[in-house]
């Protein structure tokens, strides 16, 4: 990123800082090319997880509607793409959401039994960023594919956490971000696989093979690039550094909280990652007491604060609202040690102690 | 740019980390605020001007067709706005084009006469980035608003260059980018007055109020709201300095070679930004000649190198292939100094000479 801050050029001019912008931007495509497992002509830059989900499904869309405008999403896709899948009801597609189970999975024969003459595209999360469960992606996309529906998958969450290797895979298009890696929020990617169709959401530019218009955010994409590479070098050793951790926290919270609840699919699910419910607290307060003491977790959707309601993954999941409300997340990587986890089960009795006695903006 | 990369929270978070990213952004917001005249919660932020644009077009319409489908914009605009519109026109929209005279200027008369009772949005630019001609915009604003349009005008290029003071104005909507300010690319705003209602083109988060999804480029928009802080800063002194320069570079580009043709209007311009022709040269090759004596200039559209056609801007003031082809942008800010023009009047006509020669990549 400090190159890029330094270099500060236009990709797409002709002189020295333009050039010196467009290898630095190469070499960020090519990181993330490897993470996802695909050719570095199928990286297509986008300003984050959002703009890429948003893009995904209006633009494999349309170009297809000759065939029909149904769609299928999973109950539990980010708001992303839920709520644009609801703006694209308003403009005359039709929108099917497969329910999932207690643990917040899909069942693939669910989807295919949703496929119709008319569907066009199905999109299905890699991962869950809420509970963590991890979706029968490789099963879901060949059925849909068999069927010659386009397929998109969100891998925000589970990029950098499991390994994509998207080639091997029948998916047409998965979105990606910066900062669920450790890099730079406001960059992402989109993965469209050789051949795939697709209607720009931004014209009037070259860049991006004249698929995506804009000057390059090379900042952020260079810190896209480095986030992506630590990611893969981490990868092979991901699981094994933070799965004994996993076990740590699950027995020490329960012996602290009898009542505690582990939300999404016990075993199938992203590494170094827990939902964990406290029924009948205040997951907001929660948050904001162990913040005191230096601790931060998610609370419930990790992507906005504003959202004080249970979220619809738990809902979709069967959770009543007592559990959902008390509901955090809590993410470790590599580097976390046994210490940090002894301390923040020292620190939790603490933090619901004090929200028990002075509930914080209830 | 460095704070943020060192706080790199998410501003939506509850923790301490989310809250000095909620602070930085909103420090951010403010400068740009300053800079365009208008209040802080006027300013929505996006990942640049090409996004502004788009949305500016796409949003302001959409929630207004009731009234009718049909938009007027000036045939010099950025091909962002130009090419978004003839996607609008596929979906049904009809756009009128309002020409331009030799110096690029749009008539308020003729953007007037345009205005029927299906008008629901009028855009356009503050000033042309390629030719440097500033539009009669508060004369097109107020008679656009006197008949109850909605107008936007695309002010990247004019702004820090020219006093916005957008409050004073009858304007609805304003593109402002981070890269023409010297700050990174990737990062933009629209300027949204109170009141004016906008479909958001990215959903399923609550930032920006709502209005545009998305987990904020923090350093981005660090660095553009640092970029509008110089900028508003300078903009008092900025004519002063920068003026005297051109006077020194036009007489000293006419006396080397007197068939050079000034674009664009001669008074009613952007300072520290010319467009010259060469007829008969390759604006391409001389672009690449002075990089090589250390000399940036900007080819006719300034966002792209590979579009090596005539500019539609140039095209549109009625500038003939031969004069057009050889036409390179110069600009130049208050920290340029007289030697420095004096260099540049010195390599010109050995590049000149170097592509009369050699032309490259002809």
């Amino acid at each position: 990123m400090e190159e890029a801050l330094i270099s500060c050029g236009n990709p797409s001019s002709l002189h020295a800082g333009g050039r010196a912008a467009a290898l630095l931007l190469r070499k960020a495509r090519g990181q993330v090319a490897a993470l996802a497992g695909v050719r570095l002509d199928e990286i297509f830059f986008t300003a984050g997880g959002t703009e890429s989900n948003a893009w995904a499904l209006r633009g494999l869309a349309e170009p297809a509607r000759g065939r029909g405008k149904h769609l299928i999403l999973s109950a539990v896709e980010h708001l992303s793409v839920l709520q644009t899948a609801r703006e694209m009801e308003k403009e005359g597609w039709s929108v099917t959401l497969i329910p999932v189970d207690r643990t917040g999975r899909v069942d693939p024969s669910a989807v295919e039994g949703a496929l119709t003459s008319h569907t066009v595209l199905v999109s299905v999360q890699w991962a869950n960023p809420e509970v963590g469960t991890l979706q029968p992606i490789a099963e879901i996309a060949r059925r849909v594919k068999s069927r010659g529906v386009l397929f998109h998958t969100d891998a925000v969450a589970a990029a950098g956490r499991v390994s994509l290797e998207i080639a091997a895979l029948p998916i047409d298009a998965v979105s990606l971000a910066s900062g669920p890696l450790g890099g730079p929020p406001g960059a992402g990617a989109l993965v469209l696989r050789r051949g795939v169709r697709i209607q720009p959401l931004f014209v009037g530019g070259t860049q991006e093979e004249g698929r995506r218009a804009g000057t390059e955010n090379l900042v952020g994409l260079a810190g896209f690039g480095a986030a992506a590479e630590r990611a893969a070098k981490e990868l092979p050793v991901f699981p094994g550094k933070v799965l004994p951790l996993r076990e740590r926290l699950v027995r020490g919270i329960l012996k602290l909280v009898s009542e505690a609840v582990f939300n999404g699919d016990p075993t199938d699910r992203l590494p170094g990652h827990l939902s964990i419910s406290f029924p009948g607290a205040d997951a907001e307060a929660l948050v904001l007491a162990l913040d005191r003491e230096g601790v931060s977790v998610g609370l419930g959707s990790a992507c906005s604060s504003k959202a004080v309601k249970a979220s619809h993954v738990l809902k979709a999941m069967g959770v009543g609202d007592p559990q959902a409300l008390g509901t955090v997340t809590l993410t470790w990587g590599p580097e976390t040690a046994a210490e940090e986890v002894d301390r923040f089960l020292e620190i939790l009795p603490r933090a619901l102690d004090v929200i028990g006695k002075e509930p914080i903006r209830k």
